[in-house]
């Protein structure tokens, strides 16, 4: 960590928060250090999901284009490249370091440095003050972005190793998928610790207080274009502002919406839309919270682009929202229906909410002979052919990614920075060590 | 135009920043309201150019990475979306309306709203308060970003119009590509206006002061990565500025990059990567200029997209900028050499700067039995897939572009807005009407 900059950045939130805030009606509303830090990670989330995201969003019935969340709270970018044995294209594992720890390192690396040696993560820090820790994410809670925040680990693949961690992480609530990587005698353990066992959201009310794990599916979470609605990762928000907020010496908090980047690397735009959707919920869900408690601060970003997403593609001037906000299931499970039922091309057409022409069915029915797979690949280009929308890799591209933030020294992470910056940022504002 | 947003801006400029400023050494130094504004526009420059740059900048012997002159200036982002009727995705002249006179328009339109109606534009009302007006660009004078400027017209096609259109602007400067537009007929009618007419680089040194009109290419000026240095678009600002300035009741320039969306619609990441360093040259001059003229605000932003570029590409988590660094000339007037020769693969070697592989020394010996265009196009793909450089389209794509501003009410250009936004901000300082 660079101190001096760390200290500048210190003593900018005192001096300056209080000038601008002295604008506005009590400076008293308005600390310039933030009780409680929420850290909100879009993950794969570059700038053109959440452009895509305001068009999807779009009522096409009003003359406006409707602000979303994302444009209220946006203040600066950051640039997400790895420590330079890796290249300029970041994995999760490096930016989700960066983000933790404030120090750059190889892809693969769950917070240790490119000497595998453990560095000192903001979750870690906040524990020494006094103050709880939580993850609430989509994915498996130890996934790479979370896992940075929790654990140390020289891969981000040793899964089985980062959830037995977990044991000594100290982290009042952990929220997400994984089911698989927490055996029944882990979990026997993590109870000898005090912490609670839930695996279903209806078990969620009943968690009122107290150190919780929750583990609501085998490995991530459904993908929300599936679901009755899209309050999953809301919720699991909710429950985590509700529980940590009991601590008096505050607390830090992560939210993953993991699985935007998952659809991003099959190249599923609507897919995608609906994780964004989810995790725009769930940012709405931390935005009244900062509204309602004025000592938070929530700051929002992604830890890299995936899949070279782009409104618009092959020479035409055009991205077709409309075609995109009928379509009522993901191409993963609509694939698996059609491969099952004999009426299949009924389905497809009900499904994808458009008519499908004659020579798109005989596609459709080409790949459909060849399996699963091959039907939602199929779909999958379909719909980016009718939408326009384009995609140059099944992976992570090296682009910045957007800054949001709201609450008390929001404005210190206005225009450009590194990730890394996030990170010392964030740490500056922890309370002095007791 | 919405007005109370126009008085909000107008206000906060007035209200927010004398309190932002009082922080540092003396209120007087960075007045409330700037006597100059500059718009620069890096047409087609989505935030992967700007992130592209700065890895195509770092000097590889050093640990860090080199911020660039985006990274100091940052502030915003900006939606770039057309009037209703053209969808979601912009061309150069409807943002170039929508950044000229705040108004959204059809794609094509210069400057008439989407009934043909002609829209009042930033450099008429600077005029009527009796500020002096300019543009320096890269293309054509009287291509789409310049004539919404000064022109309006129901197409941008209509180059013949506009230029002559350009009579009746009563434009101080304008600057750049475009002989073929001005007949000598028409050129003697500007110098019955009072213009001295340049069409070599060599006679700028020659004019010091007076109405100019340079035009310094049959249409286009050359590419910069095929020239001995950056510095055509850097000479054009800087004389502009010093024209303009010789004005007491100060003036309203626009510069533009406007190759950078050339070389993006021809998928050419080499030649975009020149263009971008002259515009970056560019605004350091403009950024200097501020800087001994505290009065001054400069506001640089991109139109739209262009190719739905992206770092890293194919599954690859790479992108090889020192590859990029060692091309030596555009593909196009490479593969026009190497049409020529007979040793064409010795020149292909030394010009690309990296080694060539036998087998795609055979695709490039196919390409160039086919002639120049698909040589040049074989070019494209080797650098593509030697550095991992993605794009989805020959047109333009609809995400978010940036925001750069420095000097007086630079802050009121922070965070989310739309394009339309910048062109009521810019006017809302405008002296008041005389
Ligand atoms: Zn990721
Ligand atoms: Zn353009």
């Amino acid at each position: 960590m660079n101190l001096s900059k760390t200290l500048t950045w210190a003593v900018s939130a005192l001096v300056m928060l209080p000038l601008v805030a002295s604008a506005n009606v009590n400076i008293h509303e308005a600390p310039s250090r933030p009780k409680n830090m929420i850290i909100m990670v879009g993950d794969g989330m570059g700038p053109a999901y959440t452009s895509a995201y305001r068009y999807y969003q779009n009522n096409p019935d009003t003359e406006e284009i409707e602000q979303t969340v994302f444009d209220r709270l946006l203040v600066g970018m950051a640039s997400t490249y790895p420590a330079r044995q890796s290249g300029y294209v970041t994995d999760s594992a490096a930016s989700a370091t960066a983000l933790a720890t404030g120090v750059k390192t190889y892809n693969g690396a769950i917070s240790v440095d490119i000497n595998k040696r453990p560095l000192t993560s903001i979750m870690q820090m906040a524990k020494q003050r006094g103050m709880a820790i939580g993850v609430a994410v989509t994915s498996q809670v130890n996934h790479a972005t979370p896992a940075a925040y929790l654990a140390h680990n020289e891969s981000r693949r040793n899964y089985e190793e980062i959830a037995k961690s977990y044991l000594t992480a100290d982290a009042d609530v952990i929220l997400g998928g994984g089911q698989k990587y927490f055996s029944e005698a882990l979990l026997e353990q993590f109870k000898a610790k005090g912490y609670q066992h839930i695996d279903d959201f209806s078990q969620l009310d009943s968690i009122t207080k107290g150190k919780t794990l929750g583990l609501f599916a085998d490995v991530q979470l459904p993908w929300v274009i599936d679901q009755q609605d899209s309050t999953q990762l809301s919720l699991l928000t909710q429950k985590a502002l509700d529980l940590l907020s009991q601590n008096e010496q505050g607390f830090v908090l992560l939210v993953e919406g993991s699985l935007i980047d998952w659809a991003g690397h099959n190249n599923d735009i609507a897919t995608a839309m609906g994780e964004m959707h989810g995790f725009a919920n769930a940012i709405e869900v931390v935005e009244q919270f900062v509204r309602a408690n004025p000592d938070t601060l929530m700051v929002v970003t992604a830890d890299h682009n995936t899949g070279g997403l782009s409104i618009g593609a092959n020479g035409e001037y055009a991205w077709d929202t409309s075609l995109l906000q009928g379509i009522k299931a993901s191409p993963a499970a609509l694939a698996e229906q059609a491969i099952a039922v004999d009426d299949w091309q009924a389905l497809v057409n009900q499904t994808l909410g458009f008519d499908v022409t004659t020579e798109e069915l005989q596609r459709l029915s080409n790949a459909r002979m060849q399996g699963k797979s091959a039907l939602e690949t199929s779909l999958k280009q379909l719909i980016d052919s009718r939408s326009f929308t384009g995609w140059t890799t099944s992976g992570h591209t090296g682009g910045d990614v957007q800054v949001f933030a709201a609450g008390p020294a929001a404005d210190l992470f206005k225009g450009n920075q590194d990730n890394t910056d996030i990170a010392e940022k964030m740490m500056s504002l922890l309370p002095r060590s007791q």
